[in-house]
């Protein structure tokens, strides 16, 4: 595999002006591999501290640098996390890949109090400033819609314009799409996970990351085909979720990948809960699989080195 | 039939410098036959993947770029769907005539929950730029309204605006207005598809699509005229509907126009779900009743043929 | 009687390079008599398709088009639309004077559901570069109110917003001010009624529409003195109501006029559901009491002369 | 006592190029007392009809000129009322010192339907290009929070902004506060009203307008006193209330100025449901009191006066 | 103890022309020392008049200019009010060091009623325009949010906003964040304070001050540091709480600086409720384990000092 600017589709969205800037960010996101590994990081919000402190969480964790010294140390395509972190640590991480989360919200009111809604912090042109101001290399924005809340349309909203004006500057974007509210039944359901990704697709998104797919009785890998196909040229990148075992993690983005023909895949807890070293190699080790075309067995291999 | 340049009346909010604009499109956009031939592919958000991967529908549908390889093999009068679709796509189908639908909405929140709000995601524009950038033939903009929503005043607003301001620019408008909310008995009734098509016309909209009224006891092409009426010079078109017989199908289209006196139709289901040879054909059928003034017969022999 | 420019009171919100255009405006729309003969024309948003098609009407109102006829054909003062529908038909109708009915919503959602709310679909500088631009006689603006709604509070900054602006540009204004509402118990009380014409005077409009006050064992004309007398200079004008008796309603338009001192009226329906040539008879016996200070006797010999 | 230049604490938020304009139309608003006296005129918004017309209350008071009249010929610090009815008058009336009421709502809406909200009805510069283009002598700017509201917020922020903006012109600012909303037990609580007083404090008005405090078992002069201080710089002028006897009305403001510390009163009801000779002569007698520093026999002598 | 300006991370959303302004207000807020002690005197609207008036509160307290006082002759880092207070008394407190607190609401709607929601009153632009103006050393800039709020999203936009332009000017910002509304059952739970500064971190904001967690059977000096470790480079305060014992209040200021490795305090009860020389002494006291780290006898002496 592989990639080079030829390979690129630039959306038309995206002006003759920062086609080239387009294809760098492209590229330098993919590792010129046309396959996405975000860490993510803005989790402090969208969990507060859970995912950050308490058993089964190495303390390395507990304060937000460590999410730093990871994408610093480690192979990613790009580290995903909120402007104000950036603004406060990014000069002692000048060399990270970055994208803004652009909206976030905490996890005290649930769905069954009221739907839920998220709303941007920023707008891309500050984004923008703030990156051609610091020199960082920011190379993408993100936004989560939550389809099925009361509250759909303003997201929906923000994120076309959003996804616009992010192309506008040459930007490349990634959606997180859940499907959740009280109209929503079941959000693992394949065929709704499909319904996401072509809504990504239809707001003209880069990459969109939804959740990996489950449906009593069925393979995963197979079912998640619907969500691929369903997205056309939008790239589909899986969550990470829950912390897991490192096997089983990797064999499942290997079958996201090379099964259901998903473009990489977004993991946070799997990877920043661990202390330091873990980390860097399960990112390593995520990397190896999503832009080097490595075998389970090999990751595995790196994630074990020493 | 067949119209000309001197045909067309010109609505005053499209001033003196957008007037061969607006002409050229409103020709273009109907074939200079007057009548408008929609297909509509703006169902991956409206229905989610219902529309598009299941039972009775080919699995060339389940990809987007399905509706593009139609409206770029079959004859058209213009092919609505979202702009990040069109970004994605258009430079591979840039003869496509293009309308781009505004604003979207999914079907997870059902009127029993909440009444329905579609928000626009654009404002014109950024569409006008779009098109001046991209270099597409987008001729026209669409934009639903929920009448009978408690948020009616918000859509009512933005439609107004988005014609305004497409007018200002040359581009065509339709219109679909559904009747909808927990204030709406009967989403069919003849009497109140003829008051949505009349606040069409107060909104100063080119075209107007709206269901085909059933009443019990009554003939559907007779009591549809009461709506054509109240349009005034804002011309009907009507949905096609959930997928059906094609030749009932054309047989109603015929009537809508000739006995009804509608202007044409907007078409989503019932041509993308079925493969991509046939979707072409049909296609080509209803716009030979719709454009070409053909009988079912010619219509239905055109579907028929290899 | 009879007025000139000299008896025209401007406004302090009109600035000087606007006080012409105010007064020609101001001695057009009253046809230098001081008092409105307006021909409502907005139902087909406000009342749907129930004013123009059915029972007791007649099939030349079922398409917009008769309203335009009946206004280039009979005497008024002005004729109130949606701009929609003037750019639609103006080019045919260029002699006829035009208010540009600002906000409208449909009956659909009745108050038992929720309080009333309609909103602007325009600006003023919209409808001022619309009447620069279509060369049409645009002599004012209207917006109706709902007092008593819950939502009355973005009503009233809408109107506030809506004079302050017309008079910038000498247009004339009129208030449509109907208290709806779960708050309101009684619409025709008429010492609500006179609230709301005090309000319309607070808001500084030049004209306001009320409904007739009715209250058991009153004299309708005796008890609408008050609403007049709150007003100040805010003249007040009555809504024609639903489609009576021709003498009936000629005779309390006199009254009206001539014992409570209002200002004239706004008829739509009592016009419209009529056929043309009755239609045409109709407007100009109104106008003839309205206008031209005839007596009940002499605007019904009108209203019959063929 | 009166003051001069030097004595006006001038705040900073108005600018050095705004200062002689503040510190004339202080000088001007107080008549160099430092008092003021408040004629309110905006009560034909917020209780509609029912101060202008019905038992008890003169004719005079039917049409909305009584207000100007008495503004005109009686001596007043300033006449409070809308921008619709200083349009209307303001070239009859020109001497009179004016106040523009920017927000008002009716009182159909009861409190235990919906929480009050009362929005502006302008921007602060509109009011100061009226006041330039009309030449009249707007001294200030006036605006209602209902604290307490659930609509609080959005009434603090209007508030916050019309103060800042008014002071930028040189205008005078006066609150109107009044705690009501379903949150609200006792509105004349002395330490609620205390409250209200810092809570304009902290918004930097020059003036507050509350209710005067009662409370079972105390002394009002002296429960007062605690919203005065609470007040600090701002300074507090009372309701006027329901229309009342004379005498006891004038002993009341001359308690609330000597021994509660007041700085004047903001009077409507009382002035203007007289005749109009009647209604200057209470004028002049709270005038009186409030600026010429009168005792109660004074004022009173002056009432009686023909 | 003591830091310099090369010890001051300055934030990358501070723009180059704006460091040293940021440098310099950081030092002057921190007093070179790195720690922060604020004065709060916001507590007007916060808690009304509650806070200033009433049994154990002494009479100095009743007016605002008591704050202002204590703030001039009292050492502090900076004393945070409503631009309001700042602007009717700064002139005769110039040497005072102010933060301008954005927002305030009453205490007035209880959470069982609705969800707190807390209002910008002024943008910072509006802020720095004042500080250039007055002249004044206006060094930072505060916001309240409240997480679990159902309007939430507000409060995190207007945040999030609020600090990426005060840092445009280099302004320092301090948020308050209160975890409260009706999906929160434990304000002081310390892992949820620890999510709240966390969500500060993502912010970007300089300071954060939240309540001292409290948990039965847990040591609240131990389980603060859970908080401080998530807030990474923001600093963490702690806010004083309602008025205390002298000795019991020191000894807590000193454990969270020195057990749990918080930057400082923000008191306002425990201070300005004191009659002024006690307020002067107790801030003194306050400041001296705080900013010139003193120990608690050391600073009970300069309380107890006369």
């Amino acid at each position: 595999m592989g990639i080079s600017a030829d390979d690129v589709i630039v959306p038309l969205d995206v002006p003759g002006a920062a086609r080239d800037e387009y294809i760098g960010n492209y590229l330098m996101i993919t590792r010129e591999s046309g396959r996405l590994m975000l860490f993510a990081g803005d989790q402090k919000v969208e969990h507060m501290n859970d995912d950050f402190y308490g058993e089964g969480i190495h303390m390395d964790d507990s304060s937000p640098e460590h999410l730093f010294r990871i994408a610093s140390k480690a192979k990613i395509g790009v580290f995903a996390t909120q402007l104000g972190l950036i603004a406060r640590y990014g000069m002692d991480y000048p060399e990270v890949p970055y994208l803004v989360k652009l909206n976030s919200k905490t996890n005290l009111v649930k769905t069954a109090q009221a739907d839920p809604l998220s709303r941007a912090w920023y707008d891309v042109d500050q984004v923008v400033k703030f990156r051609d101001n610091s020199g960082l290399e920011i190379l993408a924005v993100g936004y989560t819609i939550y389809l099925g809340s009361e509250y759909e349309a303003e997201m929906l909203y923000q994120a076309a314009q959003i996804i616009h004006k992010a192309h506008q500057h040459g930007l490349i974007t990634v959606l997180w799409i859940y499907p959740r509210g009280k109209a929503v039944v079941d959000e693992k359901d394949p065929h709704l996970i499909a319904g996401a990704t072509g809504v990504a697709a239809c707001l003209g998104s880069d990459f969109v990351k939804v959740n990996y797919p489950r449906k009593e009785g069925y393979d995963s890998p197979e079912i998640f085909k619907e969500a691929v196909l369903s997205a056309g040229r939008t790239k589909v990148v899986c969550a990470g979720g829950a912390s897991d075992d490192v096997e089983a993690f990797l064999r499942r983005l290997h079958d996201q990948i090379h099964v259901s023909g998903a473009w990489g895949n977004a993991t946070g807890r799997n990877i920043h809960q661990k202390p330091l070293s873990d980390a860097v190699r399960m990112c390593n080790a995520i990397y190896a699989i999503t832009v080097e075309d490595a075998s389970v067995a090999e990751a595995l291999k790196i994630y074990h080195s020493r």
